[in-house]
């Protein structure tokens, strides 16, 4: 077999086959394939397309591309989540101690923000001292102990989606349903899950634009997982606005916290809501939707939920004391408010501008090395649908030292990320 | 700008500027865009095309990448012809003398085959002592005296292309009309040459399959020829069966001097004509094809055209008592005839097959590395509607020590190339 003939398939828009897409895969990881060769393909598959067994089979070949971590000897059902990204998800936050406190064994790998805004880990270390790299040992037995266990991600999980992810970065290839679904899907089978709940995000702040490229994505993850005998399961969510009403780490736990203690924004609570019934269903720990709802709002109402994270966070040598004092977290020094300049409806509040905003205020970086500044953020006391007065505070910029460039393009960005209308705007759906 | 962009552009189908084709080839001439963001780019431009004046804003970006040879003081018209390659294809041999004795300035550049058969360079190897390295002031002041030079390619004409060329074998994106058109035409307007005439080949032996992709690649390179004020024309050719009545070194070069001798096949004589024509119209050397034809036949007639070739010998130092004595060339010790099997009439004769089987024998390389024995070759006695008896020698195979296993593949393989029909098949149209 050789690269270049192979090339020249996909070019044609032919059908590979198994050995084919492994001797890719693996060829490029060993470095017997080029990267050349490998951009070639790869930009064949962007225009030509991968079919759907094509699709497990690269999948599949990630997951052999290095460790598998197995649970089985735990439980039968490992599950996990994902999100595709959006703008204040902190839904990893409320939703890993609500299913393990409802007996559901969550292996959790996540990952650091590149772009706008910190992911689950970079939150999670807004809580000081939480220990976020855990060896495969502890992991092992923190699962085993407490059900659930949040890690940043092994290097030895996917190594192949890893080298084929930085060539995509540069060789514009980022953008197809198939890779993307390879990607996703196989780190989550690698990391031991069998019940997999996705978070298909689209909308001005989402990878996505259209509800109908999430649906498309979403049910190919489906069929994957299918193909590979993983339970699979996938919510199509919107991402027009931020979710919950913060953006940045440290008020992203706050929030997270307060969700735990009963208060909590819609949006969050729905989507945090179906995530939660797919996997309880999934798991069938729950026979409805209702039964689910009623499991999930008893482990809320009587604290056990934000116990179990009190247990994770001690677990990972967290300062538990955060639950009840909000001062030991790093919060912004400065504040800027963001008013209303005229009276009526939110009927814009564009998350992607809110992100980049909180990102030139210290909330995000740009390459891998960058620190993050964990107090600085964004706070939404308005979203879509709310009234406003002229001169009420819509969001509050809160950072510490931030030159005065970067902090003029903040606040213009934030001004320019809302847009007030007379008429009263319908509610976007969150869930499609 | 960045290489990631223009990728991405190129991959949504949209049009480059001038700035944005120079980027890329300058770019990644001087290393600073990357093998697999060029291949990337290059997959996406085999899939949706570059339009005419992409073609030419490429092609001129590969001519300004390195020399350019300048003859204006010697000449207004220096001609150039150039053929997509075919088996038996030993018109240049032919033709520059022609040309050159009809007082047209030919500044002739060619390469060394790489695949099936020689190439002009291999050919002109064959003449012992055959000087085909000069220098740019040998070829300059060569052209100044007898009208023409025939030289190996100057490693620092369309540096750019050559890079990318390579690029292209291995990553599956050779196939490409523009990227083709852009390759032959840049090396043909580096070396100096306003009036090009180009042979472009279909068939079995090509490596355009059908008359309509050749005329596609035909009708882009006159365009790109008037978009960069060169006067560039065309013929489109067949090249189902081999050109002439020889294949390999020593062979074509023999054929070539009976040609001026007089002694020709008709298709090898069609073609030289009406390249020959097309550039005396070019250059206004002549008023009609009739009058070419007149001016070509008088120089066959007279010995003119021979006695110019004789002198390029002369001036490259080559041993011009070839021209009377062909037992100075090397010829294969050996030699298998290929019998016709039963009688009738020649339907085909793959010239593919042809060329692979001389290739087998010695005659061409399958690495720059390789040598070429400049005796081994093939012999066609009888051409495609050639009436056959069974036991007829259809093919002289000539060689020296070839291996046995190869030995028997070249002669299986000249007998797949041969199908015999009992009807009198139509002769192939030769020019279209």
């Amino acid at each position: 077999m050789r690269a270049v003939d192979l090339i020249q398939k996909k070019k044609e828009g032919k059908t590979h086959t198994k050995e084919e897409i492994n001797f890719l895969v693996n060829g490029y990881t060993k470095g017997e394939v080029e990267d050349y060769q490998m951009s070639a393909w790869l930009m064949a598959v962007c225009l030509k397309g991968l079919n759907d067994q094509e699709t497990a089979y690269m999948t599949e070949a990630f997951v052999n591309s290095g460790d598998i971590l197995d649970f089985s000897s735990i439980s039968n059902d490992i599950a996990d989540k994902h999100s595709t990204g959006g703008v204040g998800d902190k839904v990893t936050l409320v939703l890993i101690p609500i299913l393990a406190e409802l007996g559901i064994y969550t292996a959790k790998l996540s990952g650091r923000g590149l772009g706008f805004t910190g992911g689950t880990i970079d939150k999670l270390e807004a809580i000081p001292n939480f220990k976020v790299e855990l060896t495969n040992e502890e992991f092992y037995n923190q699962i085993k102990d407490i059900k659930v266990a949040i890690s940043s991600q092994s290097p030895n999980l996917t190594p192949a989606d890893g080298k084929i992810y930085a060539l995509r970065d540069v060789s514009a290839t980022v953008d197809n349903k198939s890779l993307i679904c390879a990607s996703v899907v196989s780190k989550k089978i690698a990391s031991g899950a069998n019940s997999i709940v996705l978070d298909v995000k689209y909308g001005s702040g989402a990878f996505l634009k259209t509800p109908k490229e999430a649906k498309e994505l979403g049910d190919l993850m489906i069929k994957t997982g299918k193909l590979l005998n993983r339970n699979i399961d996938v919510v199509i969510s919107s991402m027009e606005q931020p979710l919950g009403y913060t953006v940045g780490n440290s008020l992203e736990v706050i929030e997270a916290l307060e969700f735990l203690k009963g208060n909590y924004k819609k949006d969050l609570y729905d989507i945090t809501l179906e995530l939660a019934t797919k996997t309880l269903l999934n798991c069938k720990k729950a026979k409805s939707k209702k039964e689910a709802k009623k499991m999930v709002d008893e482990v809320i109402k009587n604290s056990a939920a934000l116990n179990k994270f009190k247990e994770i966070i001690e677990h990972q040598k967290g300062d538990t004391n955060i639950i009840n004092d909000y001062s030991l977290f790093k919060i912004g020094k400065n504040k800027i408010e963001i008013k209303a300049q005229k009276s009526g409806y939110i009927k814009k509040l564009i998350a992607l501008d809110v992100a980049y905003a909180a990102k030139l205020l210290g909330a995000g970086r740009d390459k891998k090395t960058d620190n993050i500044n964990y107090g600085a953020g964004i706070i939404l006391n308005k979203k879509i649908g709310d009234k406003v007065t002229q001169g009420d505070c819509i969001m509050e910029l809160y950072f510490d030292d931030v030159n005065e460039a970067k902090l003029n393009d903040a606040t213009k960005i934030a001004y320019e990320a809302i847009e007030i209308s007379k008429i009263k705007p319908r509610k976007p759906k969150l869930i499609y």
